[in-house]
């Protein structure tokens, strides 16, 4: 991650021109490129331009849906639910949470459920859609045609990691929170794997049900599986999350693993909570800026970094980014060549 | 846990007639009761008939409000807030998650924030007054008054454990989620120090941050802390939890750490979910019943229990304490001795 930086805006004017020739229309096109390089830009380097190329493939053979908007199959107000048709998931995703705060603003709470989503990417760059307005927002989402996470005291893959990000505002930064119902991610087991590295704790299990630090044992016949948070002493408490969230994805929005697999995807729940509708915007920033300033100031473990809020990191990384240029993973701007190449746009230099 | 029990009726008539004569009227005295004797029925023997006691010495010194009812703060249809006035925190949980079912099934969701309760007991006992009318609930407490739990990477105690229970429901036991932001909580801690006995992992670090599996650090001057969700390897992941859990407590309720302690009590924060109004009942239970089938049928870490649900073992419990009759943790009815005694009331034979 040393070495070359990329300017963001030309990073992204360059991933929103391979969109825009890929078939996406520039509203969808600049969405989804903005958040890949937000991705890159916060350290989520997983879920940023590393995406680009999948993507570019999924446009193309068509499993991901060019052209078009989400069905509703229902609206109540302060609950909807769509059909997502397989349109982009960044795309989907960020209209959902504008709706939701909408609708929070009007009714104090709101939720909106996506089936047939493709990907959703980083769920972190969405938070602040929400935050900026007031609201708090919780975006969980799953992939039902995906399993890599066993339930607490089995072996066989059921569950998808099951990422949940929340966003708390505050009276300045919003609070971040990006985390998920297993210990570690697909994207970070598979490309620690692919780099011959270990994990830094035993977070993940071989098929017969070993705890190991090694991701390869996730790529044997029968697979092993990712641990749910507690690992194999109280991974209780992450099968429980995935629980809530797997429910929250697919029992509301309607479908999930019942359902044939229809490829690389997500159910995805949007839940946004006005607090003007509670006790108040100040009521709850007082509340929530006391807590913050507590975090802050909590005497660190000795040797250790000073304590930090969720999302602080990546808000510096950010404004980093934003200064001095974009850090892409290696490889990535590598796998786009021959997109760049076959649709005639030159990559931006460094 | 061997030997005495007692039938779970006559238990919760007993409580009952403690907590009338100690001032509450029928309708506060009975839900409290029932909620405290099926939680030692479901196996929560730290939140059930334990709490009876504490409970009455709160009624007595006026730290626990006998008469009224909670203040509405606020009431926006979909939304409410509520003053707690320091009422019985179970029986307002119970109202709470009733109306809270109530006006999800007119808006699809609904969220309920309570402000100044007193302490709410086992958060799993109220999950089915939403599941039995086909909704799923999320129930989240923090007791702005008390801290144990430092924030990740800290060492001063901050948060509560900060328990999230979710209810799910199915085509036939409900799944019943149980789970925390900390890897235990302080009634167990308390419990297993006054025992002289050590906790089953390094739970809990001591105030200089040594990670540690002995309760008998929390209790030192200054104390140590019990650990978030991932402990010292990934307790990131409960430190979100619990500013999540403690944003939409204290937050959305508007009391918090940022006011005068007032006590044992708590910031309760209950949402609820009506599936009709997403994608329909029955497209709910396929999914989760599908989901439900692949957990029980998942082949087994050899030498472990089969898969379990979350609630399963619990539900079960409550089964065969109905049956049998319902086993108390010891020193439970000794502690009830001199009230019943002050009271003139007869503790019922195991």
């Amino acid at each position: 991650m040393t070495g070359k930086r990329w300017n963001s805006s030309i990073l992204s004017d360059f991933a929103t021109a391979l969109f825009e020739t890929a078939g996406l229309d520039t509203d969808k096109a600049t969405t989804i490129a903005a958040a890949l390089v937000e991705a890159d830009m916060m350290g989520h380097t997983t879920h940023g331009m590393q995406l680009c190329a999948p993507y570019l493939k999924a446009l193309k053979d068509g499993s991901m849906r060019r052209e078009g908007s989400p069905e509703v199959l229902s609206d109540r107000g302060a609950v909807a639910t769509w059909d997502g048709r397989r349109l982009p998931g960044v795309w989907l995703t960020a209209r959902a949470v504008d709706q939701a705060v909408e609708r929070a603003k009007l009714y104090g709470t709101a939720s909106i459920a996506i089936r047939r989503s493709h990907h959703i990417a980083c769920l972190a760059v969405f938070l602040e859609r929400a935050t900026r307005e007031g609201c708090m927002v919780q975006i969980t989402c799953s992939d039902p045609a995906v399993a890599s996470v066993a339930p607490y005291g089995g072996t066989e893959p059921l569950f998808t990691p099951d990422p949940i990000a929340v966003g708390i505002p505050t009276s300045n930064d919003p609070i971040l929170i990006d985390t998920s119902a297993s210990i570690t991610t697909n994207g970070m087991t598979g490309r620690l794997h692919g780099e011959g590295r270990k994990l830094p704790g035993m977070w993940v299990q071989d098929a017969d049900g070993a705890a190991s630090d090694d991701p390869g044992v996730l790529f044997t016949d029968p697979p092993g599986t990712i641990l749910p948070i507690g690992g194999q002493e109280y991974g209780h408490k992450g099968y429980g999350l995935a629980l809530m969230i797997e429910a929250l994805t697919q029992g509301l929005s309607g479908h999930g693993r019942a359902d044939p697999a229809e490829g690389w995807g997500a159910s995805v729940h949007i839940q946004v909570c006005d607090p003007t509708a509670f006790s108040g915007r100040d009521a709850f920033n007082r509340q929530i800026d006391h807590i913050v300033s507590k975090c802050l100031a909590n005497k660190p473990v000795p040797g250790s970094a000073p304590v930090r809020l969720p999302g602080q990191n990546a808000i510096q990384k950010r404004k980093d980014s934003k200064e001095k240029g974009v850090l892409l993973y290696p490889g990535i701007m590598e796998a786009l060549q021959p997109w760049a190449q076959e649709y005639g746009i030159t990559p931006p230099a460094p």
